[in-house]
């Protein structure tokens, strides 16, 4: 899986059918021990409600249609997890603000 | 998912019988913030009657296949959504003419 | 998918029971816009008939199984078809000689 | 597969509920020559109880849910191996201190 | 299908059950014009015998599964042929000493 973060939003009103109702998020993907950006942008399905700015992890390939919201459709790139904190050899390099 | 631009089409008479009477569209991936176009192609198949000039995002891998247009094809890039626009961080990096 | 050029074969008298008899050509991509090669090669099945010279575009992972010549097959790039032309924005970038 | 270090891990609390128990950590890929880290990380889940520092392989794709912790879970990334040493030409590039 | 060149193996003690008894090989990707190594390398399980020094191509994926050693297996890049030689239009960039 991959840590990006919740950078906006991609809005269609002419989709396959399979997708009607679905979010699609922009990610940013991110070097998790700087956590800067690294202007590498995926349009990911949405299965934890997450928002812009948010730190996630997402799943690729054919287990992007393993979560309930995704099942069936159409999918390769689908946020399974809102972060909390990365740890590196004992330092944190991210935690969220609660 | 990633975003690209419909630049063009693809014609092949000789082909998998799998794949007669399916659309190839060219499109060159974009950078969704600048929306410029990153000099990458691929061959989509067109799930949704997308046309030149218009942003898209398409599907790899097996989730290629999950659309009514190229179920059980050897598709591994669908388009599935004309996109109206994105938006980043609260601004509109892409809002489609009307 | 992605378009290439057959450039060449590759032959193999030691290989797993299930390609016997299939033939393997060596695929450099292309740049569709400049036809140029990309010096970046890829060794694909061939479910058409392609011969050294054509531009063609073969589909990766999964999908690379969905053709007769490959179903059940280990194959991950299978040629599926020989392109006669490509135009990107109303323009001819290539078109085959008949 | 892929050669990495366990460098970390990543904490969620929200997260799709077919992960709930599932330990991420976080993955830097070497180059299995030098053994120096790439700079390149991924998230695996962990099938075999790795820990910091660790030498690893992980499988990736479709395969990342062929092991018992990992059966019908969204994974893209999953740790199947710690790895003892590595030969390269005769010479050990790496072996693990026990 | 990637070609490559076995460079050596990786041993492993402590992995998922579904794989013991699996030989791993390291592989360097080459370029099959020059023949050079690209410092790029992969694990992966070997379905044909291959030894070290050998050139080789793998199947990535899903289809990596699809032989008979690795059928089940988590599996993600599998040696499917030891190559005798590799043409480029008309001439042997490789050939394989017997």
């Amino acid at each position: 899986m991959i840590l990006a973060r919740v950078v906006g939003t991609v809005v269609s009103s002419h989709k396959a059918p399979k997708i009607e109702g679905i979010r699609f998020l922009l990610l940013e993907k991110i070097d998790p021990v700087t956590m800067q950006g690294k202007n590498d942008f995926v349009v990911a399905m949405d299965s934890v409600g997450a928002g812009t700015g948010e730190i996630v992890f997402y799943v690729s390939g054919s287990s992007a249609r393993f979560t309930d919201t995704t099942q069936g459709k159409p999918a390769d790139s689908t946020i399974i997890a809102i972060v909390d904190n990365i740890e590196k050899e004992g330092r944190f390099t991210y935690r969220k603000d609660n």
